[in-house]
């Protein structure tokens, strides 16, 4: 599956951005480079950037509500530095071994210069940020600190029991923060009125939800080559995503037992990876979570219209909306 | 030993600071209470604040220039937490399990939590800074990548032989990027000329390798109680602290290979770390270090000439050198 237009349209220069940000000696700098996939182990340049879906977002509202793109690029940046910076910490405490396909940062240069590594990142962010503005500065700063609320709340639930209403909470920030905020870039950068920049945040919402929701969905039934990270890891860790709160909300009976009896547990096997798989798709989990992507993009749609969209935009936005409903990857 | 008054004089301020800036209902505004000594464990009120040396020093440089405290109060207080939010990344990287005679965070609530908590708390220190202004925000965005360079040059030292030349190079990073910075932000926030500034700015640099070389002889001849954190750890982990990069500059024939052997192995024992200090006491790294000192607050006092101090002013930045040379935690 390609990438939609928006999500080409301004890669080029986003790339040519983040070079730029994340240029500097240090060997903290070249782990940077490394992590967002500019450069392999060697300093050797490659093209292993991931899909760039935040600041595309931030550039494209920027372009729709004529604001000056070229300008815009430091907030856009800002916006995939912090994602970036969250991966980086994400897979620390995740234990993730592989992102993007390639071997994480702290599976490579250890823990204590992962963390460091992350914490550099973050610092790299603000200062884009800052180059966009004070306004820009704060509303990065806000949701950063959601992001990290949310990324807290995430790990708490790995030994709660959650519902949907708990998880769309831990979403919302974890997932939502940052894309809310593109939209709010998009509109503090582009000078868009607030009530606006409320609308397009009200999508960035829905968006975020989508999207996460498609995450969860291709971690448990996605091919792990295409997805980049091994199958079923988010079981395996007592992640609560969201098929998981849905099997906890209804499962009665046997399958509330199986999974009581396999949550309970300090470690899973594969045995039980699989175990969980057949009680997800015996409750239909997994047709609820379609059913909540598809939700989620057809209210961003409605929203949409509230935006005054060019033509070219309404069939970009359209295409990116189809994109995060059936992406593999 | 008793503070001395620039340390008292603006504590109350500053910790009623601290309490407005960390408030917050999530588990991870707890941490962070809980870490920077506002709270206990369970959430009472305690009286566990640090020393508060840098926004004690931003406040004192603001109010000799004449410019206003209160209103300079959240750059101060930017400052605070992102020392607090390198201390709790740092306990994590060198597993230290007691900070200011209280365990750390990741202790208590595991490496994953930690590693949120310390991400929070550099979200938190930045919007204090915005809250400053933008410069401020800039000037603070900049000192924490060069206090985090500084960090991983720290660890990256633990695997080699280095002198005192890398040592100060590192040093001037890890620590003295955020006691500058103070100088920094306290000529911004008074709005100094850009000369005061830089005269300012050294004086931190100074300051700076005081306050570390002081902090890397109590590591080794301290009195653990009184540090609050165990004796010889850092000789434990490797770390080439100032008495280390002397001796690996000094030692000849039967030290240098001593140092070598026990610098060669992977794990360091009690009885290793006993026999390092012995050398260390035979080749002098202890007086090298506390005439480093003595010279640092030497320069520093020299520099302060050029710096419009009032008369009590003058009086308390003596007080304050005195206590830097002399203190035993």
């Amino acid at each position: 599956m390609n990438l939609p237009r928006l999500l080409l349209r301004y890669r080029a220069l986003i790339i040519e951005g983040l070079t730029r940000a994340l240029h500097g000696e240090s060997s903290l700098h070249a782990i940077l480079r490394y992590h967002v996939g500019l450069e392999d182990r060697q300093g050797e340049a490659i093209e292993g950037v991931g899909k760039l879906l935040r600041p595309s977002l931030v550039l494209f509202v920027v372009e729709e509500l004529r604001g000056d793109v070229e300008k815009a690029l430091p907030g856009a940046l800002s916006i995939e530095l912090t994602h970036n910076f969250s991966l980086i910490h994400d897979d620390i405490e995740d234990c993730d071994l592989v992102r993007r396909g390639r071997p994480t940062v702290w599976s490579l240069y250890g823990v204590k210069q992962g963390i460091n590594a992350g914490d550099l990142m973050q610092t790299v962010a603000m200062s884009q940020a800052l180059i966009a503005g004070r306004a820009e500065a704060s509303a990065l700063s806000e949701a950063t600190a959601e992001m990290i609320e949310g990324q807290g709340l995430d790990l708490q639930f790995e030994e709660e029991e959650i519902g949907i209403a708990r998880y769309l909470e831990m979403v919302d920030k974890k997932t939502g923060a940052l894309i809310r905020c593109a939209f709010r870039l998009g509109a503090l950068l582009a000078g868009a009125s607030p009530i606006l920049e409320e609308t397009l945040m009200a999508i960035g919402q829905e968006l975020g939800r989508a999207f996460q929701i498609r995450d969860d969905l291709l971690g448990i039934w996605g091919d792990g080559v295409q997805t980049g990270k091994p199958q079923g890891s988010d079981i395996r860790q007592k992640k609560k995503t969201l098929p998981i709160a849905v099997a906890f909300a209804r499962a009665v009976g046997e399958e509330c037992a199986i999974l009581r009896q396999i949550y309970g547990k300090a470690e899973l096997t594969d045995t039980d990876v699989g175990r969980v798989i057949v009680v997800l798709e015996k409750l239909g989990a997994k047709d609820v979570g379609e059913k909540m992507v598809a939700d989620h993009l057809s209210h961003a749609d409605d929203k949409l219209r509230n935006v005054p969209l060019s033509v070219r935009g309404k069939e970009e936005v359209n295409e990116l909306i189809d994109y995060l409903a059936r992406r593999e990857r």
